[in-house]
């Protein structure tokens, strides 16, 4: 059956109310089948995949500052009462999180504030996890980008760019701090230079899977000072980067939408 | 330009490097404008339009139980410390939020193990605004499902189903909780014969624009005690229902990933 005669059959089928819903599953299933890889991100009802990039909170979620951020308490119990309900406490900037513009800045956008269509947004991912293995000072250059463009196309309209230096993996150990003997941590991050480029850029977010946008031994957090009070948003502590694609994810970022939060916990999805 | 036409001219396109992100973008929005309405929701890398079904939190938002459940403290600010960051405390079932089955049961998922596939997700929407203004004690019963599916179909495997009662529009009026002189509230919810029915179906979750799954007067939780401790999750206080169709848009809940949470404030979107 030709591309353009599943598209027909698919719309012929939809004519039946019965099967309405499932026709528009299998149109969009199709609609994905029928592309190449770069016809998707073609999303549907049933996506083909759902990927979490988003790491499980727990009190000993390791933090950039070192003491433990995050507390719950029960405050009622099944047994007692028929229900379960926590009560929780910790920092805006723990687990898988938003740093919004207000996080660098004196009045940027809150959490809040950002524009939803900036939080559905196509999704690059840059690999370099063989320099940050040889090297976890190693940090993400203007020339990790122009590798990124050549192989892939221009930076999309809206984009996030995600950092995979395989840094997720070393979560529950002490590698994902990597503090020295001085306190000193060593994982990798965005140059500055790399984000003053994609300000030349409509990105809307860059994305990290370490602690921290910058690369842990910054002295003078560079790279959130250029880039969120340029009213971009960044994520820190992401998932599951290695099962995605350099290009063809639509990321959907689930920040939570507190009043006047400098970002928070999210619930990050790539829908591919 | 016929649709077979469309479909190939951007798979040509795509053969150029440079525009790869571009034609890809282009090729989403033309599947969907080549489908029907039932070949939406196919969603792409630019979906045609995101809605925030998410109010914003904050110290004063109504809860269920009366006294307030949000407290943030500020831990450091720009002025002193260039940058800004919040405490949050607050109670798990605040603000449009997630209920997870171990909220209402010994040993159900918690929020962080609802499968991500029923996170992104067919929304059915039932309008009952006409009832729930004559009655603020109405509920969305069987028959109102069935009206639905004689109108839209069946109800899709893994579909949430939305509940608008109008009751966003009381939010920040003492009609949110609409409170009696005796301190039972009035506002509404699934009637437990519905969810009981939807338990017959493959559906993920139900929403409400309420502060309950149950009606406010309900005085035994019947419709949290039937739903949610049958594997299904629910969610609360969700926002802009009367901005989205009957059926066709795709919803995503982005749930906090709290390890042993029973739910918690998340941000809901849906694609259309």
């Amino acid at each position: 059956m030709c591309n353009a005669c599943v598209i027909e059959s698919v719309k012929t089928n939809m004519l039946s109310r019965r099967g309405l819903f499932r026709a528009a599953a299998a149109g969009a299933i199709t609609a994905a089948a029928v592309g190449t890889g770069a016809l998707s991100p073609a999303i549907a009802a049933a996506p083909a995949s759902v990927t979490d990039l988003t790491h499980e909170l727990y009190e000993e979620f390791p933090t950039f500052f070192g003491p433990q951020q995050f507390f719950r308490e029960q405050k009622f119990n099944f047994k007692e009462h028929t229900f379960n309900l926590f009560e929780l406490r910790y920092s805006e900037h723990t687990g898988t999180h938003m740093d919004a513009p207000l996080h660098f800045s004196a009045d940027g956008m809150s959490v809040a504030e950002i524009p939803v269509e900036n939080l559905v947004v196509p999704l690059a991912v840059i690999d370099i996890r063989q320099k940050a293995a040889d090297d976890p000072d190693a940090q993400l250059t203007p020339d990790d980008l122009k590798a990124w463009i050549a192989a892939n196309g221009e930076i999309p309209d809206n984009a996030c760019i995600a950092l995979n230096s395989g840094w997720s993996a070393h979560l529950g150990t002490d590698k994902f701090r990597n503090a020295d003997a001085e306190g000193k941590m060593h994982f990798p991050g965005f140059h500055v230079e790399a984000v003053q480029a994609l300000l030349e850029t409509k990105a809307a977010g860059i994305a990290v899977d370490t602690l921290s946008l910058d690369y842990g031994i910054s002295p003078d957090f560079a790279t959130h000072n250029t880039w969120l009070p340029a009213g971009r948003w960044g994520l820190e502590a992401v998932a599951n980067l290695d099962r995605l694609p350099a290009k063809g994810a639509t990321l959907v970022v689930g920040a939570p939408k507190v009043r006047g939060g400098t970002g928070g916990p999210a619930r990050v999805l790539a829908l591919v």
